[in-house]
């Protein structure tokens, strides 16, 4: 499936880990040195996928089944890997992704206890197999995460708690010990500048810098 | 899977098979010997299908990927089964649909060529399981089709080839030959009466009465 020239490289990690800050900052890096480095989130990344955000979003829809929700979010993540990711890398550019189908699997799955299999297919059907090159999964202790995240976006924390957030770190670990080659833990305890480092490193290594 | 109390039939065809005319006349059927029925339709029957159908018709979304689309087409599903469906059933209800998991397979798979493999795996999760009871397969000539049609909706019918339609009828007839206990096909081009006939007898087979 990955006969494309660009290059595929996911952020993961729970809310307050730092991947976002560190994206930018690889983003920036590599343009530096000349690569064509497009960045992108989910959920969202294109017109279709915001109007099934507004779909999911609806105060109207508070009867929203578990499955009605995750074929809605696969839709908006096929529409984003055929309209934006796949283009990209054919042109091999190299893709930096906020979040991608392990988000699926940490928060809807290890999570929220939806099963795995049933997540699987969802992500198999969204992406029609495409996979990263490489995932980042920024880890932390999920008191300290809640600290930094307190400053920030008290809203979004409140509304789960800090034992939802220690499943969903450890199904980002599971997730990552059953593929090391494609996945790497970072420490993101450390500060911006040393885990920028590490970021690095781990992305020159499947550059070949 | 199938543990609920009521009976779930589906009505399936080529537009202008006759398919809506046989159910609302069965519905008043049944409702006039003592039983608790409702009829549905797909794509529709609940407020998030309503949505999702807008951002499928929506004309800035020309680019939406076949994957995107069959996912939409899922949850809409997904919601319509677990909100009304399914409840209906568990009620013991007989629940009458106007198409359903076999107008996907025979339009978008037989009909515009997208692997089976995929609508299959589709289905299973927008249904999770959930199978009718009976599905009564309208079959008919295509251009027998054609000539009625012609008097109703002239758009619908000038959108598709008459060799599309064929497929469709082609696929509708290969899906029935896999499962004969539960399909039932149908001469579509008797008189609305004999058909009414043929349709009360196959349900009440499965109805017991």
């Amino acid at each position: 499936m990955r006969l494309m020239a660009g290059k595929f490289i996911v952020f993961e990690g729970i809310d307050g880990s730092g991947k976002t800050t560190q994206l930018n900052l690889l983003k920036e890096y590599l343009r530096q040195k000349g690569y064509k480095v497009i960045s992108t989130r989910e959920p969202g990344g294109t017109p279709v996928s915001e109007e099934v955000r507004n779909i999911l979003l609806s105060p109207e829809h508070e009867n929203l089944h578990y499955r009605t929700e995750a074929l809605l979010y696969a839709a908006a993540r096929a529409q984003h890997v055929e309209t934006l990711i796949k283009p990209a890398l054919e042109q091999g550019m190299v893709v930096l992704c906020d979040r991608f189908t392990d988000s699926t699997l940490a928060y809807q799955g290890y999570g929220r206890g939806l099963t795995l299999d049933f997540l699987h297919q969802i992500n198999e059907l969204a992406t029609g197999g495409l996979r990263p090159d490489l995932v980042l999964i920024f880890d932390i202790d999920v008191q300290e995460c809640f600290k930094r995240i307190n400053n920030r976006s008290r809203d979004r924390l409140e509304r789960e708690s800090e034992n939802f957030y220690r499943l969903v770190r450890d199904g980002y670990l599971d997730i990552a010990s059953q593929q090391p080659d494609i996945y790497q833990v970072l420490n993101a305890s450390l500060t911006v500048e040393e885990l920028e480092v590490k970021v690095r490193a781990a992305v020159e290594e499947i550059l070949n810098v």
